[in-house]
């Protein structure tokens, strides 16, 4: 549409409106000149191995974590699906607290394994509990994901939410993944928690993060992951045959902005708090639409059910209509594994957030 | 050993010992300049695809290459994952010609399938024969992957052994991985030819090339490869959970080097000729060892078979003596499936090239 030139405002977007920082591009260049540009350890260089295991001990309380536990991948995703190539054979379950971030599933049914949804709601605000937890886990269970804070929920688990988790996980044997990728984007009512610094689980937990959404450097592709040691020998076996190391420069990039973008994301996470309050506000004086105030990411999870009717009976087809009709876009709750909702986006300019608002406005008002 | 400070010499790299094109890392450090470092399509960008698919077209003659036809992947060995992913279901079987690239069996294994090995000799200049590919199909074939110019032999198969083949594969329905990373480096004797280019079998090629050997731009992971429509659309969508885009600033890298770096290239292909003409005759002059004189890549693949003893029964042994008592690194035969036999690379400077052979020698009299 916007190749015909229709002006579609987009609030659909996964990753920061930001720059790369500053130092994680000088240090780029360098390596550029400097010829960095032959292939590394599969597992990654070993100075941002060191450096990620810094991080997840000192800001995480990951005591395990260690240059040889630290992977470095082609992003995030990558180390979760490493992670579960590793760990799954056929006929393995793998739970996933819904809404879910949208890949989960696939690549749980790529690893051969069976994804196991357990679906959350708005009372528990997204969260799964530990009874819920409880009932889900089998024999047949590998392994749990969790992703704290929330894509698409905004929601965080606290401490003592994760500890009572991890009190019903140490009576099974099974992995838990963490995605932690949102992590330096989160507004302060939750403290941001590892599960992976809950001792009588540490052994079993895997960590991972990323520069994608803390620096801005989603095309970088630079995730990592700590692993219990069975976990990274596979992971590293499967991605020694699957690409090799991670871009050479983008490692090095990586290895600045872990050391020295505090600023970058500070200044990135407060323009996402600012943002935060205002689509908050917009989309509360539309009235009728139910929300939570995210405690991380940069998402808005809106449930819009009691505006569906016969004439848009899912979000998929509001999210439709409302693209054709208002030239607004956004992720349908369907991609989530909810129906009922949608995510709006606030990775976005202030002139596209407030268009945007008013478009779905517009969209409510007629179906009223 | 080295970093004990011993003075061991390398003839084991896989890598070319050049610098990345001036023109690629130009492109590469405008990109980050200009903040190119978000999220591209996960199948590459449009303008490499289409760059890539007329590479194809023109220099390989694979008429059917096309922008949508074309896979951008974090290196070839990513491609020919993906691809071997996308195809292979739980037993099928995939053939493998040895000697073959190391990650082939462990690749097809990776994608539930069973590697089916054809060996080669010398009498057939290590290609496999028409005959003996009949004999190893089955109804269970998925795909038979050729190397031409091929790690570790160095040997090339001219376009009318590829045609003899394509008149056997044109009655099996299966797929074949034609692997022309070491496309670029090649000696004069045989013309690189595509078996992507023989029309009866055309639709069943996926031809896989890429930057790291053609541009010595290993480290940057930026592979490519032409697939018919159905190995794309699941090729995609793998790579699509798996690791998204390859870095973007290395496929806007690619994207000059493809366009711009036929001189740089050219210069690298002469220097390794002329390395091979000196290696050659260094081994040459060693006597009792058998080779072929590579058609193309940077390897001398080495029969030593006839110094074989009970004291040094195998290639592996024979490597670890030599690396241990004559501090001089190679890769032994068995890594490639044949015993018998030692892998050279003179992807190495003229003097490490000569005092490496010089420590073969030695220890080779000494086992006299």
């Amino acid at each position: 549409m916007k190749q015909q030139g229709i002006d579609v405002v987009s609030l659909a977007t996964g990753e920061p409106d930001f720059a790369t920082p500053a130092c994680a591009k000088h240090a780029a260049i360098e390596a550029i000149q400097n010829n960095f540009s032959h292939y590394t350890e599969a597992i990654g260089i070993p100075e941002l191995r060191r450096v990620v295991a810094e991080k997840f001990r000192r800001e995480n309380n990951i005591a395990c974590a260690d240059e040889s536990s630290v992977l470095i991948s082609c992003g995030a995703k990558h180390s979760i699906m490493n992670a579960l190539s590793a760990m799954c054979n056929a006929g393995d379950e793998v739970i996933i607290p819904a809404p879910y971030w949208v890949s989960y599933p696939a690549m749980a049914t790529i690893a051969d394994a069976h994804p196991v949804i357990v679906n959350s709601n708005a009372d528990e605000q997204f969260k799964i509990t530990a009874k819920q937890l409880e009932h889900a886990l089998t024999d047949k269970t590998k392994c749990v994901i969790f992703n704290s804070p929330s894509n698409p929920t905004g929601m965080m688990y606290t401490q003592s939410e994760f500890e009572n988790l991890a009190a019903v996980l140490v009576h099974h044997d099974c992995y838990i993944i963490s995605d932690e990728i949102y992590e330096k984007i989160s507004y302060g009512k939750v403290k941001h928690f590892s599960p992976g610094a809950i001792e009588k689980i540490a052994h079993r937990v895997i960590t991972v993060n990323g520069c994608s959404k803390a620096y801005a450097m989603t095309g970088w592709r630079i995730g990592f992951m700590n692993a219990p040691p069975e976990v990274f020998a596979q992971a590293a076996k499967v991605q020694s045959q699957d690409t090799s190391n991670p871009t050479s420069i983008a490692q090095r990039a990586a290895l600045a902005a872990v050391l020295h973008a505090g600023e970058d994301v500070e200044i990135m996470r407060k323009e996402f708090e600012r943002r935060r309050e205002m689509v908050c506000g917009l989309v509360d004086a539309i009235g009728g639409i139910c929300f939570l105030q995210p405690d991380g990411a940069f998402y808005l999870w809106i449930d819009i059910s009691s505006v569906l009717s016969p004439a848009v009976p899912s979000s998929a087809i509001f999210c439709e209509q409302l693209l054709e009709k208002f030239h607004c876009a956004l992720v349908p709750g369907e991609a989530f594994g909810a129906n009922g909702f949608v995510r709006i986006s606030f990775a976005a300019c202030d002139e596209d957030i407030r268009r945007g608002v008013a478009r779905i406005e517009a969209m409510i008002s007629g179906m009223r």
